[in-house]
């Protein structure tokens, strides 16, 4: 009976309309029923990617989409750059690393944010062709300015994660000049994980060695979908809800939902530092997907997260890899209003004091509505 | 308004209760209500495999499972075996030459039975030390006896494409010692696509070599799943699914539905043969997943399944390859039952009725449902 909150970056709470799309009964997948909400859902995920290319769908995990990034543009042997500065950047490592590519990793302490001049040097210094960065490093909740890293890396291929980011901040695929944009189902696309996509920009495809994967050999699947039809038989239930959850969004148009992580973004962040905690993302606008703290001390951060969880239901994320015990994790991506934050920082409050903190009470609330409350987007 | 019937070997019609499961709200996939589902799940799919060993779950098609298999087992330009007897046997030379694998192919004219000798003597000539074969050949409804294939191969690995055939006829991973079982969860395991399975005999664990993908990569999943973890986000929403179908295809047991497809195979048969068509697929009750009949002569079988399904909302699957146009297959695992064979029947006998064919009235269905009341299996 006790009430679950999701307050994670992924998963996301699925809106209602998306639920009951999954729920439908099956349909063939090569049928006229189905072919008409994948041509709708593929060109909706063009809108979303904002580019005229196509945009590549595959059941699969965002990893997927990762994975076939490495498979399709890089031979053995390969001199590739990889930006990290959190865990999907180690991710980026890992995937090139199993590929047998030449890694040169371009680090930073996770938590920094990659700066683009030194990137582009970076890129140059190394002689990569191709250049793997996270849009927003989940791990903790910056975002790197990849409008940037396109135009310091120049001539190289950029393949950008966009997993937890896009149609949370903006991401001009064809107006940057972006080569490969990669995103998946389950973070501000409101619907559950399974989908995974692919933006490839049209010069690319030209320049592909022989893929090294079938599953995600990317021509067998734009192949396939030129004709609106899958390569393999397709996530349909899931298909069908991504085609409403893009309808959604697309009814509120882009910039809606921009400002609205931007404001949810501001919100969590006033909260935060209201109730006397030290914030571990940005404090800055482009803060918008997930905000993160600093456990305070006396408090150990993995016994928060389970106290949250075991006692009030609300599901938080923890720290990853080094971070683990020492900071948590607020997702505000994809069917998040204000009310959600009020919700998430509520308990935050309530547990921290539960578990002996000595926090400010009563005011994160507050504070968070009069941040929300201001309008538009700064700078 | 008009009412779909999905008569096709994948997607299958899902129950009720498995896309009520599919609507359920999302739990992060770290937490203990989901924990709790993919540990059930994942024993579940153990006790459908018949094995003790590890079953790996990917979000991924089918095919995504039978990529997992020759990126995990082959090495560049290592010579392997595969048996092909239609589309899906194809499909594993298109695989095995995408990962550079010296192919030697134990071709059988579609529609054909794999003769275990003499798929074994070709094994021993080639030298090949990995086999590839497909159990339900779901484009021409011929099931291999993979029982005897294991034995025939003997040291060889066999690597056993059984996505349209597990639980729906009898396959023993442990007891056959097949070493590679792969499956999808859109055919008899009544939910929809968009997971795939491979369970993986504990011997081959030791001589794997690097896998040559990062996705699939065998061992990261494996290590994962031992603490019911996931190495990826897992596809939340359909894993809640698989547990409830995997839930109801066990509370019956699997004799019951190894009894109930052919039982099902039995009346497709009989009905087909009453009005007069001539069936494609065997005639005996190794015939249990797909039903399939030549198009009668003087009818276009492309306009029969459009006419089946724009007319009146009758989905079949049409033939592949070659035999586009010539051949209709009726699917009948999962979520089936005689009442479903009889509409099939009917409707095929309608269309086929206002194409104007010459074909016996009134008589399909009432054999139908006299070859499904024989209980039992026979031999």
């Amino acid at each position: 009976m006790e009430k679950r909150y999701l307050f994670t970056p992924g998963p996301t709470p699925v809106p209602p309309e998306v639920l009951a799309a999954m729920a439908e009964p099956m349909v063939h997948h090569r049928g006229a029923d189905f072919r008409a909400v994948y041509e709708r859902a593929l060109a909706r995920l063009q809108d979303v990617f904002r580019t005229q290319s196509d945009v590549l769908l595959f059941a699969a995990s965002g990893t997927g989409a990762m994975d076939s990034a490495a498979a399709n543009l890089c031979a053995p042997g390969d001199r590739v750059a990889v930006v990290t500065a959190g865990a999907f950047g180690e991710r980026w490592v890992a995937i090139c690393d199993q590929y047998g590519l030449d890694v040169q990793r371009i680090a930073y302490q996770w938590g920094e944010v990659p700066l683009p001049d030194e990137v582009g040097a970076a890129v140059a210094e190394s002689g990569a062709n191709v250049v793997f960065c996270t849009h927003s490093e989940t791990s903790t909740g910056v975002v790197a300015d990849v409008q940037a890293l396109k135009q310091a890396v120049g001539q190289a291929t950029l393949v950008v994660d966009a997993i937890s980011s896009l149609g949370a901040v903006p991401l001009e695929t064809d107006a940057w000049a972006i080569d490969v944009v990669l995103s998946g189902s389950q973070k501000a696309l409101m619907c559950p994980p399974g989908l995974a996509m692919a933006a490839i920009a049209e010069p690319l495809w030209e320049r592909l060695p022989q893929a090294r994967s079938f599953y995600f050999d990317w021509r067998r699947t734009r192949k396939a979908q030129q004709v609106f039809d899958a390569a393999f038989t397709p996530a349909v239930s899931l298909i069908r809800g991504l085609d409403v959850a893009l309808g959604l969004i697309m009814e509120a148009g882009l910039d809606a939902a921009y400002e609205r992580h931007v404001r949810l973004g501001r919100a969590a962040r006033a909260g935060l530092k209201a109730m006397g905690l030290e914030l571990f993302s940005p404090d800055d606008d482009s803060s918008a997907v997930v905000t993160v703290a600093n456990v305070p001390d006396g408090v150990d951060g993995t016994e928060l997260l389970r106290h949250l969880r075991d006692r009030h239901g609300v599901t938080l994320a923890p720290g990853q890899g080094n971070l683990k015990g020492k900071i948590f994790r607020i997702g505000h991506i994809g069917w998040f209003d204000v009310f959600d934050i009020a919700a998430a920082l509520a308990a935050v409050e309530l547990s921290l004091t539960e578990l002996g903190a000595e926090i400010e009470r009563g005011v994160a609330v507050p504070r968070a509505f009069e941040a929300f409350e201001e309008l538009g987007l700064r700078g």
